[in-house]
């Protein structure tokens, strides 16, 4: 953000000239986003004196917008009692992004002070899962009952209006609180005052339990267009909403995942990320990685003998695997998003098997057909060209097919689609790759070396 | 989605029985969201005598609902009069999802077709650039004028309900219709109706120009959590809105965007595409890996006289160009996503920088010791331990600096960050790789085949 260049030079010239009265004038003046950002991106020496400058009902909401680590990096070392004094200035949705992330121990002193109904509501949110719908919304979803009318429907909001979280679509409750229909606000707004609340309301409402997960809570108010959607228990209780802005937040985070758990990254990690949360993160997965290339040198050494004969091989003998994993990745790519969004299920499975199948064959055809021939014209020797062009192909249909298997068979497990996805099929291709180029090479060496 | 499972086997049987009246009222009773998923999952061949046999209105509203792919499809051999027909009954958001994709000539039929204000409307929004925030737009955004009561502007609401588009908050334009200010829909249902509209509005308005970049309007949006987002001209004029859902397809297109050009994939290609689509955007990609893939062979080549004498170096020379890959793309990734979200800008860039540098050293120490090690053990030869260890730490360092480096070079060269970033990364990484491996098997060859 470009209107926070400014800030972040100017606040650092403060701290380092220890102004720390000119710092809280400042830092009052500006919006919460921008002292996020702020926060985010000075220098991680001086973010403790600065959030330190920031009134305590200012800092919990900076507190809920930072990104995770920067987040944890501030609230570490805080003393409870002014975690205490943040979260009782929160809403519950923000609350609990706080103590989620915080030390279990602290975080039940600050449940313990806090007063008993807003120390009710953060239990109940931090007694769902994590990523689940119920997790993730927030109390006080406007909602009216049934046998009113809409003037009297505004006047209850009108009463509510201190409470009321966000307002985007009015729910509509029996009198045991379970949800009956919704007023989408322009009804409220444009229908006549007098008409009854069953008649205005629409009926065809949707609406996620508690217990399910949020990207399918996401997933289902876009499919409706719905700006926020209802969250209900198992009774059929409306409990709360997730907001607009939240949903939003999810379908991000939810795609990110995706692409980050492909790689072997933490969904959690970004820029803002510690060295030691990187490092803790990325460092296992390399490890695992590096006994899959193991597995790969220890199937080319079974074909040691054969390099020794002809050292060309060895120079030619990545491009196979190579070119598999890539196209293997492209495949799994397709694949995870198509699984992700609800694009692929049994109805097309097979289908998009066979597409699959049959690009894997086309693109093997003609990348192998393309190095085939300049193999043969670099090393002259046309055999050499038929060993890797047949090679390509093949690696070419194993990578479709396990570019399209292994995320099908991580759901099968009940395991995330994404989850180092990457590693496994890359381990497919390298290995097939390497069998199938010094296996043919093998084969036809008779052929290969006589000149 | 579960509930259009049957939807899909109920429609397959009423086509393949030619019931096609049948097939027409099952179709009516459908929401639109149920028979666009149900295009999306069926036999192709189906596709079109389904899509068919919708009321024009509604096949209009049911193709811009669709996947890219399908939607091209079904439109692609439609007659100009049916397309005509389907245009005019929608929204001018809607209209352009259509047209942008159909066939020029058609396009243009169309235009000349339609009356002339939803034409005018129409060649507005396909004059703004495909992904700027004009293009995504959808006029009547509600608006009111400044110099009246809260009471007023409800009356102005009603009157103008059918040209409304999505109600989620009310903006306040002068007499020339410059933005001024809004009014979120809880200020007017809960404030008292004789309130002046100036003395509620809020006047920290966040909207966007026409011509700005989507993914910055969405983003904005997101930080100033508003449900939509105002578009203006030049001279402040409020031309329209981005509704809710549209920025949410908005977030979650651009995070799929990167995700997919890293790996050479076009953003619109999804389980859905057809074969020739894929292939088309697929195999070009292929090809240029190929010559990273014969540029890395290239150099493998200058050391074929020592891979003649030692074989084994071939067995373990793909290694250390694999695990540099590994660690260049989890680079790559933090960094792509950190310059989209805008969390990473010449502030903190040399630190984030620092920061992969030491994982880059830390990881290769790490890796490169326990390789090191391995190989000793598989081997029984120390220095060939040492050779993989030491180009195994220095092609992480290089995979550190690739990773971090491409994506800032090419956003430097106005470039997307995320275009092909994956291959410029591992090429450095496959390249460095062999060469520091076998370059310094070269160097200490003595030592290597001392026994």
């Amino acid at each position: 953000m470009e209107d926070t260049v400014l800030l972040t030079q100017t606040v650092t010239q403060l701290v380092k000239a220890g102004s720390f009265a000119d710092l809280e004038r400042v830092l009052e003046e500006q919006p919460l986003d921008h002292i996020a950002d702020l926060l985010e991106h000075v220098d991680p020496s001086i973010r403790d004196v600065i959030f330190s400058a920031l009134e305590p009902h200012r800092a919990g909401e900076v507190a809920a917008r930072l990104d995770f680590s920067v987040r944890e990096d501030l609230l570490d070392d805080l003393p409870t009692d002014q975690l205490v004094e943040m979260v009782e200035e929160l809403d519950a949705d923000d609350a609990v992004t706080i103590l989620e992330d915080a030390d279990p121990d602290a975080a039940d002193a600050v449940l313990r002070h806090l007063d008993p109904e807003d120390a009710g509501e953060l239990r109940e949110l931090l007694g769902y899962e994590e990523d689940s719908a119920g997790r993730n919304m927030a109390f006080g979803a406007p909602a009216v009952l049934q046998d009113i009318t809409l003037g009297q429907a505004i006047q209850t909001l009108r009463e509510l209006a201190d409470e009321i979280d966000e307002l985007s679509q009015v729910y509509v409750v029996d009198a045991i609180g379970r949800l009956r229909g919704y007023l989408p606000l322009d009804v409220i707004l444009l229908r006549p005052p007098d008409t009854p609340v069953v008649e205005a309301m629409r009926t065809d409402v949707t609406f996620a339990y508690t217990y399910e997960d949020q990207e399918t809570a996401a997933k289902r108010a876009q499919r409706s267009q719905l700006p926020a959607i209802p969250i209900i228990d198992s009774r059929g209780v409306l409990r709360g909403q997730i907001s607009h802005e939240r949903l939003r937040e999810i379908v991000e985070e939810e795609t990110s995942e995706d692409m980050y758990r492909m790689v072997g990254l933490s969904e959690d990690e970004s820029v803002h990320s510690t060295f030691q949360f990187s490092l803790s993160k990325r460092l296992p997965w390399l490890l695992i990685n590096l006994f899959t290339a193991i597995l790969a040198a220890w199937v080319v050494s079974f074909f040691e003998s054969v390099l020794a004969k002809m050292a060309v091989l060895a120079v030619l003998q990545s491009i196979v695997p190579g070119q598999g994993g890539n196209a293997a990745i492209q495949t799994l790519t397709i694949t995870v998003r198509g699984l992700a969004l609800g694009d692929l299920d049994w109805r097309n499975s097979r289908r998009v098997f066979l597409k699959e199948l049959g690009l894997g064959l086309i693109n093997g055809a003609s990348v192998g057909l393309t190095i085939g021939l300049l193999v043969w014209w670099w090393q002259g020797n046309p055999w050499l060209g038929v060993v890797i062009a047949g090679a390509m192909l093949f690696n070419m249909i194993a990578a479709a097919v396990a570019g399209y298997c292994v995320p099908l068979a991580l759901r099968a497990c009940r395991l995330d689609p994404a989850q180092a996805s990457g590693v496994f099929v890359t381990t497919v291709t390298d290995v097939c790759g390497f069998f199938f180029f010094l296996g043919l090479a093998s084969l036809l060496m008779p052929l290969l070396t006589k000149r």
